[in-house]
């Protein structure tokens, strides 16, 4: 039988979603810990990777095992073995043809920045974006990004994908709080490196750097060096993804 | 000449703001830094406590220096020293007559809670309240807090101050972000373990536990013991010194 898990994790502490060997990384810890408490080793399919120091609000992925489950008595027996900046906050049966990855049909990413003075609070989840950032000419830039584009000017240049169209759904910037922000961008899915590089692009046209209106410029030279710097990881959330 | 210093802090692995006998503090730390930076042993006034594992956006603090100091230069030194959970934001001369805590005269708090399932991230800096709260009702609530009353029954038992008339100007529910929300409350000063006490409350009025207007009933009965259990110390950010 197939179940679905749905997590949320602080990534600060490790080296990205996927297993890579010798290093912790939240789909190994998780499936130590699944394998321990359903006494078999647990291979589990997230909907996708997230870099080192990115986080999820909520992520969603499947496993397969051989019997029924009581999901609730999973559920709170992992979160107990798991250490606080894991936690399940669902588990349930589904479909066999339902995949974690394959199925996904969007997702929602938010990068949270804060304008003004270093502060010990913002500075645990959200990057220190300096003073006086544009916020309306930041919101102009984010039109041009949606829609089907081929996003390579924001593609990590280590990548093996060849195919870099992608839909974007939405695209805004948010006011939280007092000096906090957030970009909150949904697309049928993201390139290598894709959020973080348009929201460095973005505080650099916030800080008057480049121009709004040059946002389609940099998409249709498909050129990364046209693109700004790639923002930290620490502000980035994967918040949603939509089946 | 006095000099007056704004910092931000996370609380959580500290025990709470004033200098304690063998415990790490805030106050502690900072005027072990500032002493190594200006070479003479600083002691540091702030606008008052935090408790233990409380935030701080903004505290206003002052400290007396025989000499003329570039303010910028000290910043940057004592942050290079500070724990990245302690940052200084400002420094500026004041006037002999300022008092960090004497002059202040009002201060916000910002209490964070979530909604829904547990939450790696939330968890952090917010408190989960659990399912289907009524915002309305604890924003009715709220009204019954603001103006000029005594709080003995929002204020621990354990305390040796007598006069417990305060002023709240401003108590109000603000949606944060999808399931996050925050308990504002401005007042001209706070009895001990205040705001926390009134959240409990709140919170217990926004599960239906307690009807909206018996907040007055509360106010009025002078007793502790009406009121809520105090909300966990994590949630609790000071979040401005007014002067």
């Amino acid at each position: 039988m197939r179940y679905k898990l749905e997590i949320s994790y602080d990534g600060k502490n490790y080296s990205g979603f996927q297993v890579q060997l010798d290093k912790i990384t939240i789909q190994g810890v998780l499936e130590e810990k699944l394998s321990i408490v359903l006494k078999e080793n647990i291979k589990i399919t997230g909907s996708g990777r997230t870099d080192a120091g990115v986080s999820a609000f909520s992520q969603i992925c499947h496993f397969d095992f051989g019997g029924a489950l009581d999901c609730l008595k999973v559920l709170n027996y992992a979160n107990h073995l798991l250490p606080s900046d894991i936690r399940i906050s669902n588990i349930e049966v589904v479909q066999n043809d339902f995949n974690a990855r394959y199925s996904a049909k969007s997702k929602q990413y938010d990068y949270y920045f804060y304008l003004g003075k270093v502060n010990a609070i913002y500075e645990k989840f959200a990057v220190n974006a300096g003073y006086n950032l544009d916020i309306e000419k930041m919101n102009n830039a984010c039109k041009y990004i949606v829609g089907e584009h081929d996003f390579t000017s924001f593609c990590a240049s280590n990548t093996s994908i060849k195919d870099k169209v992608r839909i974007v759904y939405d695209a805004k910037i948010i006011k939280i709080d007092d000096d906090l922000y957030k970009f909150s961008i949904v697309g049928n899915g993201f390139l290598y490196n894709m959020v973080r590089i348009i929201m460095g692009t973005l505080i650099e046209i916030g800080r008057g750097k480049i121009e709004d209106y040059f946002m389609e410029t940099i998409i249709n030279s498909k050129n990364r060096e046209m693109a700004g710097k790639t923002a930290l990881s620490k502000g980035l959330f994967l918040k949603k993804v939509t089946y």
